[in-house]
């Protein structure tokens, strides 16, 4: 079996496996299935929940697509690829829940393979996650499960995934960031395949481990029209980045992929208010204020932490936010220019 | 007085006629306005009406932006100027009615003139009609007045700028027109600086002329949840043409202009829905089957028409459409490679 099929059946099961956990998440709807075909090379599976429980909408799309033309848009950072025989497979999702206090989130998981004798190949993808009202716990968890997927790969990893993520997911017509941020990665491979799997793998298997807590979490909390309101007009934000800035987005709409797989990701409903600004002091104003920026969430903790910590451990460790770190060490940063430190217990 | 002022200054009474327009048109709130100051050099004034009698929200901006590097990006076709001083004054009015039944519009007209010595300069500009439930009777109205307002100018310019016009508001990733279009021009200026500018104040003009009525016709037809919902779903094509492929919006962004007068375009309330469809024979299939693509509304009258008609006379010819025309002798095109046709009584 040929590495891209190893892939495949991976992407296809994580699909499934997603989905399942999201329906018994949602606990009202089910995902609708529509496979569609690509005219000029393979196609996919899209699936869909809408009006659930917990999501307004669900979109968990699964494309294997490939051809004898190699996009040169795909291929920025390799030009002599393009015009190559490519082929690409990936699961892409964006859930979009009803309750303001449930955030939005994105994940994608992808693998090219390029040329047909010693093919080039690698993994891409990630995960990001954009609250309306935040919860620093909530954040915090995030991270540590982002984390945790790449901490078995090197230590250096997180740090750079995560600024990837904080500058691939920047509104710069707005200087914001579209949310907390997560993991971003492209053009791995240079640990080779089996370990550039292992780690695509990782990611996938973390994605729910690190939503359905805080869903589960936030499922209950009351909101009324102001919190709507503001999550409408919030997720403008998420339209205007997918269509200015995603270069998936782009992309797809501009290699005639199918569109309503591609825009399954902008939100049911949304609001623009022109000139809106926070009202001073408001909780709206803590999101600007302290969340849409970059922002060193774990190494800020100033404390050690569990690199796999279950979501409990993350609470306890906000109790300690901010609370000098007694005892403590800094440990050579893993990114040594950057601001993300980690510091251990004596 | 230079050029540029007499063009600013037919601009800065033109948004006041279209802003009084509309305030005595919506009949309940009027225009707050923002001025507002350009870092790079100049500013403008944007004008904006919301939760009107009429309408929803109503964008109208004046712009007068200079400055000594041009970007490239403004000059694709003269490569020659990018880095040269430049200036450039503007109009740009979006329209969101509430009643579905009234369509969307937006104009747009504007200066620009680069390099200090012998400066080159040039006018563009348009407008255009994006109904939800259309009438064929407005639409032969809306077209009937640009080609009344190009007609002074040379009777090959209706043909050329509403041609180009269905192709600039065309959504490539739906394969349909933004809606029926109207006019669109650029790098107008060889006939000389006084008709290119008579021939902008001609568009500049007319528009209220041919808006207006559209509204005072459907201003009482009646709508439920139905075409509401149609409409905020059609309102997201209005939103991924201007995110997607508006130049001057991204342009705008681009360049670091204001964020919320560009985004003033962007519709108050929107809906997306996964892989919505018409229903075969309902009102909303009209809209697609017949509206979405480019068509020879007046040529298709195959009937004389006074190119200065009234709107009654429009609804004359209404009846008239599709019927034989007896007697006629089909003119020669004014555009001969084009569809566009005219044809008069013997």
């Amino acid at each position: 079996m040929s590495h891209i099929d190893d892939v495949k059946d991976y992407l296809v099961a994580l699909q499934n496996r997603i989905c399942a956990g999201l329906e018994q998440l949602d606990g009202k709807a089910q995902f609708a299935r529509d496979a569609w075909e690509r005219p000029g090379g393979g196609g996919g599976e899209s699936r869909i929940m809408t009006d659930g429980g917990v999501f307004e909408q669900a979109g968990v799309s699964f494309s294997h697509v490939f051809g004898d033309q190699m996009p040169a848009s795909a291929t920025k950072t390799r030009p002599e690829l393009a015009g190559k025989h490519f082929q690409a497979v990936g699961v892409s999702l964006v859930l979009h829940p009803h309750n303001p206090y449930i955030p939005t989130t994105h994940a994608n998981l992808r693998f090219f393979t390029a040329g047909e004798r010693r093919p080039v190949w690698w993994f891409g993808g990630g995960f990001d996650l954009t609250p309306y009202y935040p919860f620093h716990e909530d954040v915090l968890h995030w991270h540590e499960t982002a984390r945790a997927a790449c901490e078995p790969f090197g230590a250096e990893l997180y740090p750079r995934y995560k600024e990837w993520c904080d500058k691939y997911f920047y509104l710069k017509h707005r200087d914001e960031t579209r949310g907390v941020g997560g993991l971003f990665f492209d053009d791995v491979n240079t640990q080779g395949f089996d370990k550039s799997f292992a780690f695509l793998q990782s990611v996938g298997d973390s994605f729910l481990r690190g939503y359905r807590p805080i869903v589960e979490k936030r499922i209950a909390h009351p909101f009324g029209d102001r919190q709507r309101n503001f999550q409408l007009y919030r997720r403008g934000r998420y339209v205007e980045f997918n269509l200015l800035y995603d270069r998936g987005t782009l992309f797809g709409l501009q290699s005639g992929g199918r569109t309503e797989s591609i825009l399954m990701s902008l939100p049911p409903q949304v609001r623009w208010t022109y000139n809106w600004h926070p009202e001073p002091g408001s909780a709206e104003e803590t999101l600007y204020r302290d969340y849409l920026r970059p922002r060193d969430w774990l190494g800020e903790l100033n404390g050690w932490q569990s690199l796999s910590s279950p979501y409990g451990n993350v609470q306890r460790l906000e109790t300690r936010y901010e609370a000098p770190c007694p005892g403590l060490k800094k440990l050579r940063s893993a990114k040594p220019r950057g601001s993300w430190r980690r510091c251990t217990l004596r």
